[in-house]
């Protein structure tokens, strides 16, 4: 199935549905796919959610979004112009929805064109030296002139030079909290300037949403799942730009890295990178040339709804003590699992479900799985 | 055969036969190589030498070193305190006699020891930054500490930055002139110091030889030929430390570069050679990590006397006009030349060896030839 040319669009219902099934307790993008996975929709999901948390041994029912709810909320996004769109609908980055742990709902404001044409990230420090802002301009401008979207954190020093040079030929920016919660606050003006020229901003959280330190890195996903390659521009010792690009390399994205002297520690980072396996990137068409073969793949989706089977097995006796027992705090690989445990692999992804349902169980990506 | 464990020492007679052979008209380290492997000793070569420069065309006689002009330069060079020492001898760096061309007698300055034991080059441009000048210094200290031996050409810049700090554990000077025609001049007082501290100065240009600008990149394929590899700090685009690099790459030397800003003309250069492969070094580890297999593994001399045919084939008939006949300006292989000659190979390297005799052929490295 081909992402970029299947384009779907929710009903209303459906859409009330599924947000409703995200904002409910412990459902989170990776367990919201086994329930659709599972269930078909979004509406058996949420019917059958209490009991899916009872059975994983949730010590209170989880709170489940309301139908008034869902539609308060979605009543304000159309307020404030802006769009809850699925994987698949048009103005929902095609790279983006591939990833794993996609947004089953992502918060769009602004052209959405320019959500559907390849973008790069160019990311680094907040506290960025002037050569730095000014290559990230350069890069960010000739990148643009070459038919990319530049893709963003709206943060100080690196992002904003690549967003303000990108606005002239589009860039999104990737918010941490919800869409009327703008960090740094400075930056509003900044945001207002990109939406006007065709760009757009996306955002997972909903409205209302103040962004805090954890919300960063799990932004930072997106950054790199939405665009083609990070391009990491200045970069101290363990910044946050190198969690991006870990999540870039972890989402099969292309590292780039720009090189400083060995003297300066806004090159540390960067430098390591390279050392590490980036690209190193003194121009644009670095850049370019390492993305020209990889846009002339075609893009897949994970496994989506129906690939799996439809209903989930029923554990007997004492399959799920068995399943429960073999986890444990230190994170294990679910085929490791299936193996050990003797049963079928849906049997072992219904307990799972059960469990994170139940708040007990954390997924942490590559196909580990943990008790909490 | 280990270049390392076979310390051969030539007798007086040998030595001035040798520098008779090389000091010749037409005669270079490969075809010195090429003489030594037909007739077995600089002796018969030297006697062969008019009648093989006749059969390959020569318009006139070469100048043959007579054994005065020897003697005399030998003497020279004692009272300077140059040492004339062949390939295999105590105190000629064990990596340069592995080279094709190898010079066949290399002048010794000051501390032999120094010259056998592992080295390391540093190279980069003669206009360097504060910041390229300090990192160079910290580097040569940290590899000398190593156990490292310090090389690099005498140069302003940063050659002078990594000299002085290489002082205390021993640094290596190759020099494009004579021992007694240091440039820069004001650098006589720097290779006095490096002398003084049981480091030494290394070149294969007769004393008085005032080095002119094409004897700088000859030199260069002493200082990484010498050397495990060459790390470049610093350097433009097309700049001399580039030739090093590219020498080092062709004799199997590690390049190692150091990275800069992309807006700092002074590091086009070195992230170029990091593009094209060449291992990013932001400090002393990560030459060291990139060296240790490699110090592991013996060295080895390249085919030495004796594994060759020791008397050259007599071209027969039309043989001679026929190879000449395949020669163009256009470099060729020797391996093709032999194939389509339809002759031995010992009777190809005969005419070729005549050719080069009578300043007729070129010889490019990579086994190509080319008529002049």
């Amino acid at each position: 199935m081909d992402a970029i040319n299947t384009t779907i669009e929710l009903t209303e219902a459906e859409r009330i549905d599924r947000l409703r099934l995200i904002r409910s307790d412990n459902v989170g993008p990776r367990t919201f796919r086994s329930l659709m996975n599972h269930f078909g929709s979004a509406r058996l999901a949420l019917e059958r959610l209490p009991e899916l948390a009872r059975r994983g041994g949730a010590a209170r029912a989880g709170r489940i979004c309301n139908e008034e709810d869902a539609r308060t909320e979605l009543a304000a996004c159309k307020r404030f112009e802006v769009s809850l769109l699925a994987p698949g609908e048009a103005g929902y980055p095609p790279r983006l929805a591939t990833l794993d742990d996609a947004p089953p709902l992502l918060g769009v404001r602004g052209t959405t064109d320019s959500l559907m044409r390849p973008m790069i990230a160019i990311v680094g420090s907040r506290n960025a030296s002037g050569a730095g802002l000014k290559f990230s301009g350069q890069l960010a401008r000739n990148l643009g002139e070459a038919g990319f979207v530049i893709v963003s954190g709206l943060a100080r020093g690196i992002d904003q030079a690549a967003h303000r040079a990108g606005i002239a030929s589009g860039t999104v920016a990737v918010l941490a909290g919800g869409h009327d919660r703008i960090y740094p606050p400075e930056h509003e003006e900044l945001l207002a300037a990109i939406i006007a020229a065709e760009g757009a901003a996306i955002s997972e959280m909903p409205l209302g949403h103040e962004p805090r330190a954890r919300d960063f890195p799990r932004r930072n996903r997106l950054i790199s799942g939405a665009s083609l390659g990070v391009v990491v521009v200045e970069a101290a010792h363990r910044s946050g730009s190198l969690i991006t690009a870990r999540m870039a390399a972890e989402q099969g994205r292309e590292v780039f890295a720009v090189p400083g002297s060995p003297l300066d520690p806004r090159a540390a980072g960067t430098n390591d990178l390279i050392k590490q396996g980036a690209t190193l990137v003194t121009e644009a068409s670095d850049v370019i040339h390492a993305l020209e073969p990889i846009m002339e793949r075609p893009l897949r989706l994970p496994l989506g709804e129906g690939d799996s089977d439809p209903l989930p097995s029923d554990p007997q006796g004492d399959e799920r003590a068995r399943i429960v027992n073999l986890l444990g705090p230190t994170p294990i690989l679910l085929d490791d699992l299936i193996r050990m445990s003797d049963t079928s692999p849906s049997i072992v992804r219904t307990v799972l479900l059960e469990l994170e349902l139940a708040g007990r169980l954390e997924r942490h990506g590559g196909g580990l799985v943990s008790l909490i």
